[in-house]
């Protein structure tokens, strides 16, 4: 089966890390993302579509399209699903099969589904797939994958309306080999949007880290041009990690689950009412009550309330999220919610597996400086970029001249140390006067002279005091690239404790090396002394 | 000359680390603590008081006498300044000190200031102190503190109303010995409230570790019966840290200041509003606007609308510390405020010089578990307060019988395993039937198998993997406190990779304790064997 392209529904506006802001277009309406779609119970709405619209700002939605065939069938044909919720924004529909894994199986075959979907005609519609879950064998996993695949053909055969995108499910849940597959044969058919599917139980249990995976392991298989949209997420504080990852849509009935459930979430975690003293929230709900207050009402209006507060604070993370991404700053943001609970502390590490794809990914040409708190950011984007072009660059010099290997702490500026200790190195070792000199500057590592003024050096915002495990990081990388070029390495210390732990760590993992990196060190007097001639005479 | 106490105006609710949630009551009113009070400038308010009252909730102000007296004096002095400023809470009057610091000396004497404000009435007032600064050399910092004691014993004698609530500015700025003897000095005179001076230089320079010492420093000499007053700070990003430390009333006119500079303040940082495309926040004011609407605005109704959002985020992150203290939760609100800036990472890392005195004014009984983030938690009061009392428990058995140290992979039950390396143990080692049993579980360490279910080493959360300072940390405090009891140590390790990583560094910094550790594997079958017989018999 030959398959046209279908790209043109999604363009991107601005990126950082792997998150973008972008439009998704439909032949109705046009809806910047990354956008949250709230989840819209036809049957009880806590909040309806009208409120969305007017009070939230809401511009796209998603219900259920199975639900209102059950209930409303015949009145939502009529009306069509858009004058039906009352809701002038991009309507979304799902087609059931989230409930099919959730409640057992739906009395519904798919082109029963999709025929009602074109008839109630949203904007975006989404096949009947097959959930994997998160607890499948790999038989049923793989059954899944290719029961879903083989109804995205029967679907494209099926479908007549040309105005509606339709949604290609990606699945293989936990099972990356088989969700990699998935998302390689989804993105040759014409979806032009894919949906990551089956988070929903994962997330439930905090394996955020395995989340991680799944979802990075479908945007390595998925072309970037087109949307990717993440089934079932919405909790504020998780939002961020999958945006960065490239996701660039979201539906979520959490705010009204949660509400329901009395929890109140906020992008730092959630709480329970019952544990609430205050509402740390300046939100139109918050502001207008108490925590007091709120607990003291009838069940139905405390949901109510509770459901407004949350879709407030998802919204607000939503807003957060596109700041980060104007800025440049989405990667500091990762660091805060990665606080939030250390399951998201242990998926933010994860990103770590993924830096060499997400470096490629990334926009290189960045508005601002950037600020680093410890070893997770040594999988930004920038640090990884800013070393494989070091690695490049040094090995057009490899195994000519010398390289001049300075330290001292970090913090100080190290163009000036750097410069009296190229003057004493080449007084000493005069046949090595075109020595490249290298300062050691964590976390980068070693870095050229010429460019710690330059992005990235001279922008790095880091706590006066590395952490060990940058500095170890640094030590074992620089060691890594010097030992690659094969030039005679002299490294010198100003002297200073820290520089010394330095250089004592960098003689510590590299056997190999320490035979080629002979230590010297530089005395007030400018002049340069190897570590045994400091021994005899210390002054 | 002898002081009478001061003490009933201030009582303490709730506790967490040293953050404290508690009302000060004066003659007039009650507010609860922690409490920022906006800085209200009488000439040219940019939010005006009433508003602030009614819209914001805004229970205590402050505003400046010197300036009250200077423009307005006759009718402020008539109307007293509750109407004047048509403000129904809490009045606090600063006394212009701060603009002599700023501005130069301010042309008039404590007398004529004192009797102006007891004329206006305010519900608490501030004497004629000598800001330090924080550029002051030694000797200057020694006249601040010493003129401003030696005024404050005139300020006693001068003062005739008893409903006015005074406050004793402890001075000395970055000289922590003359803080230290100024904070203790001002806590022997009779000021309800105490009030730390000069950090506002200090944090626009994003020195906020020196702030850190500024704090802890006063917090060590002071009674804590009486609430602490921080001057002029009142950033959402920092105000966590000043909580924690035990601060409990800030004023502070950023709100206003940051909005004429175009500035838009976060609990997460700053943004420049020109940078902006999108508001990230759910207050009332950002509700109504876009970035777009609010950069196009003139300069008056621009700072207006930013100095209205910039309120709500201050006051809503008071609302979110106070959740937190009621949580004990407050150490992971700096966990993640941590983040807002790489200098408040400093300043986080910094309580490690403190962690014994937090530890000791730490309440005890913890209403949930902990969620354990890296090496900065480690100086969590529960973290110390629970090696301190295994230091004394173990101080108990000293010298006597054997202790058998079982490491295994942090993350899974080591009941189990410590069970079954016991009876083995047992054993092996008949004569060593009582031998008490202690399980490696880091962060904490060395933990007695019958404390493993208890508060904390049950109820801690912490990633799968732990970063390898924590690691460092629990082995070589474990290694420190079992070379002390000087006990005959037994440490077994379930031979996977982590836990004979964990027995591996414990060799390392110890080298008296090696002699004394020996190392043994324990088998599939149960049986413990020395390394040695290990190597003979692989199987």
């Amino acid at each position: 089966m030959r398959f046209q392209p279908c790209e043109a529904a999604f363009e991107v506006r601005r990126k950082d890390v792997l998150g973008r802001i972008g439009y998704l277009k439909t032949p109705r309406t046009r809806v910047e993302t990354p956008a949250l779609l709230p989840v819209v119970n036809p049957s009880k709405p806590v909040l309806t579509p009208k409120e969305m619209e007017e009070e939230y700002g809401v511009r796209a939605l998603i219900t259920n399209a199975y639900i209102v065939r059950k209930y409303f069938g015949q009145e939502a044909a009529e009306k069509g699903i858009h004058k039906f919720l009352g809701f002038g924004g991009l309507v979304a529909t799902d087609s059931g099969a989230y409930q099919a894994l959730r409640y057992g199986g739906i009395d519904a075959r798919q082109e029963e589904i999709l025929d009602f979907q074109e008839a109630i005609h949203p904007d975006v519609g989404v096949i009947l797939d097959v959930p994997t879950g998160s607890e499948a064998d790999e038989v049923h996993a793989r059954f899944t994958v290719e029961e879903t695949i083989r109804r995205a053909d029967e679907a494209v055969k099926l479908r007549r309306k040309k105005d509606i995108l339709w949604v290609g499910p990606i699945q293989g849940g936990t099972h990356l080999d088989l969700l990699a597959f998935s998302a390689r044969e989804m993105s040759r058919r014409p979806y032009p949007i894919l949906a990551l599917g089956s988070p929903t139980a994962v997330m439930e249990r905090y394996r955020y880290k395995t989340l991680v995976d799944m979802i990075a392991t479908a945007k390595m298989n998925v072309p970037p041009s087109r949307p990717l949209h993440l089934f079932g997420a919405g909790h504020p504080s998780m939002l961020s990690f999958a945006v960065a990852l490239g996701c660039d849509l979201f539906d979520s009935a959490a705010y009204a689950l949660f509400a329901y459930e009395g929890r109140y979430m906020t992008e730092e975690g959630t709480f329970k009412l019952e544990n609430m003293e205050y509402l740390p929230c300046g939100c139109p709900t918050c502001r207008k009550s108490t925590a007091g207050e709120m607990k003291s009402l009838g069940p139905g209006e405390r949901a109510r309330r509770l459901a407004s507060h949350n879709l407030w604070a998802t919204l607000s993370e939503v807003e957060k999220i596109k700041q980060a991404i104007c800025e440049g700053r989405l990667w500091e943001l990762l660091e805060r919610r990665a606080r939030a609970h250390p399951a998201l502390l242990e998926a933010f590490r994860a990103f770590g597996k993924y830096s060499k794809f997400i470096e490629r990914h990334s926009p290189s040409d960045k508005p601002r400086g950037i600020f680093y708190y410890g070893p997770e950011s040594l999988a930004r984007p920038e640090i990884c970029r800013f070393r494989k072009r070091l690695e490049r660059c040094l090995a057009g010099i490899a195994g000519s001249g010398a390289v001049l290997l300075v330290a001292q702490p970090w913090g100080q500026p190290p163009e000036e140390f750097a410069e009296r200790a190229k003057e004493a190195a080449e007084k000493r070792l005069p046949g090595r006067k075109k020595a490249l000199t290298l300062a050691f500057v964590p976390p980068l590592g070693a870095v050229p002279m010429e460019l710690l003024d330059a992005y990235p050096a001279g922008k790095i915002t880091a706590p006066q005091e590395l952490d060990e495990e940058t500095v170890e990081d640094a030590v074992k990388y620089s060691l890594g690239i010097l030992g690659k070029i094969g030039c005679k390495v002299v490294a010198v210390s100003d002297g200073s404790p820290q520089a010394e732990k330095i250089l004592g760590i960098g003689s510590w993992p590299g056997e190999k090396l320490t035979a080629n990196l002979f230590k010297e060190g530089i005395g007030g007097d400018g002049i340069i002394r190897s570590r045994e001639q400091e021994k005899r005479n210390p002054n």
